[in-house]
């Protein structure tokens, strides 16, 4: 171990490579952000030029049947499993270069420190690249890792075929971008000692508290929630519905011309959506059990004079527990149906399709080797425990070995955009905390 | 007179020429729906087939800037204007086979009576085809009467600049298809003596009276808003603001961490955009001017693990009268200030476009000639005056000609959907009293 102490990643290297691979595979055009959505050909090229650096370093890479790719660099210890570092190469539609890439970066120049020094570990290090954790091109985040730890509630066929907006099944996307590997997607077949992930905060606590470092304890659970608002479509100058009574003959203009009255027997699906975003945000704030945003919404009707039948919408509720889940989702609903029995106004929602993921409490053996690995490096007053309000895929891992995750500091807390920034600094900090906390546990198993 | 008494048109004829030519150019392959958007490859081959037709009639035919269509039977008087019959051709993306194509199909239905029997009118009879009345795929509805009119706020070399979501330009598109015509658009270089539009009712009045005919009295006057709603994008996880003071340096974890709090502080534009959608229904049921509708709604964002910071949607607001019409936006933009002042999320709204139609009143002299014509056909009982809810090219013809219309029976209300249907025997009812309405005005004038 004391020789390791003194062991450094390449922060110019590690910093290039990063700008210098974005800039390459998936930069958008008119900002520093990135659009390298899963599976692409972004994807493919900047997966391509990984398993080659991998390779270079004398890596064995595997690519299991949901893409996930796993570089080994061999340990000395006899049988041991691997101790895996790993985040994600993909983005959001209009995302930034840190969210995932820094941890597979990170991982890739921890493998080259290792090498370049010739460092001898007691189990193999390995670097994961986990396929679609965005969930932004084929619904479901943290999608191929969910699938590994098989606690996810859909497994790999369910996967295959998710579709995108083009109607492309995610078992086609991979194959055409050659992914689709034979390694089975299960941690029973293909598994690991240990898992440590490295990311940004996307938050803004660090930057609050004034620290450079965050020691994850726990990923909140999550839960998304698929909504359609049904109502009945109609001319916007008329009523939708023909709930007036016939009235008697004649020949002036009737006092309940189209247009003066036929608001009240609307049944507008759009109005029933609004009221439902509201209470959902009402809810979350009356509860106080966690937060819940809804930032997905889309019309039937593409016309602004038509009375919209049938609205979408995508709720999104994370607490810290999983009771507070429960309790918020339910309270939710409660408020939900409460609305739609006041409105009479003939408009229903449905939850079309939900999405989950658990709570998440990391080990205490892999906290430990983080806390070690930060402190030694910027001191204790650096420093501070948190919990992750985004998921990742190490909450999965979670499930099956033990994990930890380091964070380091989101300039304003902004992440999912263009303007998502961590210092040179910081992402030299993480990698280095990364090779030290993997060090630390490499040290402690053996 | 005495001798046109007794013409009649061919309801046969009218309606499998209207369905046939339906079928033909733009028929939605799932439905009898209609998707045939102004100036598309169905919208040329409909009026090359109308141009044909019209020829073969011995019409003359021109088009003028903006690819309306002209049509005309010549009169035997000297020097007299055309009296008019038209609507349009185009189509919502998924609307139906009456809106619009009713009118136009029952002009030529007239000319075709009027050429086989011989009959000599007084003035020039004239079919007139406007172009997008719909403002479906070129945003501005009745667009190219309101130009010919001389009275919309939008002038022509404007309108050539409007877009579709392709980014063609009106202009380009009209070229394309060879309706960009040299006929200046502009009732006082190519005037009508009176004009007359037979339409669907696309409101549920005359089939819940029982009634057969409509004599439309006025159109009511229509406002259109697009409103932009802007906050601050962040991650559904976290907060989006940094209001939150720093606090003291600490290991455990705080109560305040990320996911727990954060919703006070968001600054998210779905919710402020739904308050005000909201707004819109209860300031129009409260003040019972009219009626305001949102069909068209959009964000920003496409992924559910967003604060969306942008949401973009359009308000409909339609009143009898342009005072009522006025006091009714105003009400509303007056809920919506007082709700982003109230709400201190840094949210904000702007009205990024907006487009109106007057308050129309219809000519007395074509009522009564409509009126005559229709209790001549169905007696008095089967008749209705009343306004119409929707806008349409006969809005605009009003404003310097002498104009009505001609309301027949929509079945449920229904209209801009596939579903929209009128009977056959309606259709041939509303054709055979433009006729009628159209020789009572002839013989009036002579």
């Amino acid at each position: 171990m004391a020789g390791h102490k003194a062991l450094r990643i390449n922060g110019t290297r590690l910093n290039e490579t990063l700008q210098s691979t974005c800039t390459q595979w998936g930069a958008l055009s008119s900002s520093t952000g990135m659009r390298r959505l899963t599976l692409s050909q972004a994807d493919k090229d900047v997966r391509d030029w990984l398993v080659k650096e991998c390779k270079k370093l004398g890596c064995e890479v595997k690519v299991d049947q949901m893409g996930n790719i796993f570089a080994t660099r061999p340990g000395k210890g006899e049988g041991l499993k691997p101790i895996a570092m790993g985040s994600h190469l993909d983005t959001q539609p209009a995302g930034g270069r840190y969210d995932g890439i820094l941890g597979v970066q990170s991982a890739l120049e921890v493998l080259r420190t290792l090498h370049e020094n010739d460092v001898a570990t007691q189990h193999p290090i390995m670097l994961i690249d986990w396929t679609n954790e965005e969930g932004a091109r084929f619904p479901g985040a943290m999608m191929c890792s969910g699938v590994w730890s098989t606690k996810s509630s859909t497994p790999l066929e369910a996967c295959y075929r998710v579709t995108d907006s083009d109607g492309i099944d995610m078992r086609t996307a991979l194959d055409e971008i050659g992914y689709l590997g034979t390694t089975p997607c299960d941690y029973r077949e293909n598994g690991l000692e240990a898992y440590f992930e490295l990311h940004i905060e996307q938050g803004p606590k660090l930057e609050q508290e004034g620290k450079s470092v965050g020691i994850v304890t726990a990923v909140q659970g999550m839960k998304w929630f698929a909504v359609r608002v049904t109502g009945v479509e109609g001319h916007s100058g008329m009523s939708s519905s023909s709930s007036a009574s016939p009235g008697i003959t004649r020949w002036q203009s009737s006092s309940r011309e189209p247009g003066t009255t036929p608001m009240p027997t609307r049944s507008d699906a759009l109005i029933t959506a609004a009221l439902l975003i509201s209470a959902v945000r009402t809810t979350a704030l009356e509860t106080s059990l966690g937060v819940a945003t809804v930032g997905v919404i889309t019309s039937d009707t593409q016309s602004q004079a038509m009375i919209p039948s049938g609205i979408d919408f995508i709720i999104d509720v994370r607490c810290p527990t999983d009771a507070q889940l429960a309790a918020l989702c339910a309270a939710i609903f409660t408020a939900f149906d409460a609305i739609v029995a006041s409105e009479s106004n003939h408009t229903a929602y449905s939850v079309t399709r939900s999405w989950g993921l658990p709570e998440s409490v990391f080990h205490p053996s892999c906290i430990a080797a983080v806390r070690a690995a930060a402190v030694a490096e910027v001191g204790e007053l650096q420093c501070m425990e948190m919990k992750s309000g985004a998921g990742h895929d190490a909450a999965w891992t979670s499930k099956v070995v033990p994990s930890s995750m380091i964070f380091v500091p989101s300039k304003d807390g902004v992440s999912h955009n263009p303007a998502e920034y961590t210092s040179p600094e910081h992402c030299t900090l993480g990698a280095q905390v990364l090779l030290q906390a993997v060090l630390a546990y490499d040290g402690r198993t053996t």
